[in-house]
């Protein structure tokens, strides 16, 4: 039940109303790991710089993350550099430093080419085709993707959807893929290119979910501050991925219940800067607050009952 | 169990990207009657001018709704112009026209001050009090505000929030109120001046609800077409209090089972201009929609099971 995924490790600079970091761990393989590791062991793929602090390579193998295919190159680690809006739904990107992430050529383990679960993170739609062939028969393949492939590689990013299980995207994102403004229509307009279930990201909005059957809507968890949203869809991923991988079934009430725990999971990812609240968070804390949601959701007002398998 | 109603009833003339209306039949006490007559009867406190036209009154009374308080003044109806953005969340008031409701002083009659449920439609701070002062002992009161009063009638509007049961607002006015931009702690900032309930309307991205107990959080129905909101806030205010009213009993399972119906009534709504959609609708076609409701909303995919009263 070993989850595989593949994408940046960078360094963030970030600001926001409540202050800044700079050069914070971050990166979508960084975010979904340090999430997806309460359910089911994580092994990553991805590439770092020689300046790629022993630091973080520990804090990352101390949560039981696999570095094994932690590429380490020549040069420097990405970096990304941006500025939110007061309301925290707009940023402006000031600068992207690919750095050696411009060569990544993502070559997977042996025993990573035998996962079940494979994440392809936001990169080109052609890494992604790439990692995938690599990947002998995945119980269940997850990716995410950005305007910028959209427009600029469709034809690789079409070409890949109809292997996914599970497409995320945000409400920007699958307008531009879709060409339909309306969320309804632009959901079910991109589960017809391929992928079985669409889950659209709409930030403090919650998330929309598409299958061929059915459709789920949920509200983002309530929170009193949001310090900074940066790695919030990756930790969402992490927390789907993650439940789905310890859960073995991908069914509608699993996917549901999956979908809440990447609510939760981006819950707390979001109340401190950078990746620091997936650091310290216990499992106790995204039970306690699973069950909570669970209650501020339930339009019938019913007693809570667990559901997750605890194997 | 009947309501009343005190609120507009207006000739409005709306403009969206699909197309536009001019004089509908509109009004927050229109809105509210059609979709709370629905679960209860209905009885209006409302004025409109010498133009009012007999067919609309007909509409109205076919639809048993009690038109005895509403007051036919020498002069013109209420006329409102507005102009929608393409996206639907914001909205250009082009004129504003009160005409006989300028001189609006409701007197109730005798069998409207006996009522056990009161909804305060969104008008001055200083007539919903009179308008509360004159019915002996409520059972349920709930309140619309708006901005305009917020900003010019501050005082007036405090002094009233003490005797609600339920505010309902939107969240550009849950903020201009609390001085939260935040909408956990605006709420809870509005829940301490004194209304024992605050629903945050929030469109298409649906409703908050703050009790001193506990949060309910709850998306809104997921449209492929929004054609006119107009009166979308009327509507679900028409629902909630028409399930409180049916349901008698004021706890929160009744509360959030009330604000998923307001949810479902204002989804039809928007489906056509004006008041259209509630014109035809059936309870057929409400009880579906509840149920398909609970179905995409329920995050543990359990079997659907009726609730609701059926007094």
């Amino acid at each position: 039940m070993s989850i595989v995924v593949v994408g940046s490790v960078a360094y963030d600079t970030v600001e926001t109303d409540h202050g800044s970091v700079t050069d914070a761990l971050g990166g979508s393989a960084c975010f979904f790991s340090l999430a997806a590791r309460f359910f089911a062991p994580v092994s990553v793929v991805a590439v770092v710089g020689t300046d790629f602090k022993p630091e973080h390579q520990q804090l990352l193998a101390d949560r039981n993350i696999d570095l094994r295919g932690l590429e380490r190159r020549e040069g420097k680690t990405f970096r990304w550099h941006g500025r939110y809006h007061e309301d925290m739904n707009r940023r402006d990107t000031l600068a992207t430093d690919l750095n050696v992430f411009a060569e990544f050529a993502p070559v997977l383990l042996p025993d990573q080419r035998r996962a079940d679960y494979l994440f392809l993170g936001n990169i080109s739609p052609r890494l992604q085709q790439h990692v995938l062939s690599q990947v002998a028969s995945p119980k269940i393949v997850a990716a995410d993707t950005m305007n910028h492939w959209i427009e600029n590689e469709r034809a690789a990013l079409m070409k890949m959807l109809g292997k996914l299980h599970i497409l995320m995207l945000n409400d920007e994102e699958v307008r531009t893929l879709s060409g339909e403004h309306n969320l309804v229509k632009a959901g079910r307009a991109v589960l017809k290119m391929g992928p079985k279930t669409v889950l659209i990201k709409r930030g403090e909005y919650g998330v929309l979910q598409f299958s061929q059957e059915s459709m789920f809507a949920v509200p983002a968890y309530p929170l009193e501050e949001v310090i900074d949203p940066t790695g919030a869809g990756d930790t969402f991923a992490g927390g789907v991925m993650g439940y789905l991988a310890r859960n073995r079934r991908l069914n509608e009430a699993a996917l549901r219940s999956a979908v809440v725990y990447g609510t939760v999971m981006a819950s707390f990812v979001v109340e401190r800067f950078s990746l620091d609240r997936l650091v310290t968070l216990t499992w106790e804390e995204v039970d306690r607050r699973y069950r909570s949601f669970i209650e501020l959701t339930d339009s019938q007002h019913r007693r809570w009952t667990s559901r997750i398998r605890r194997d």
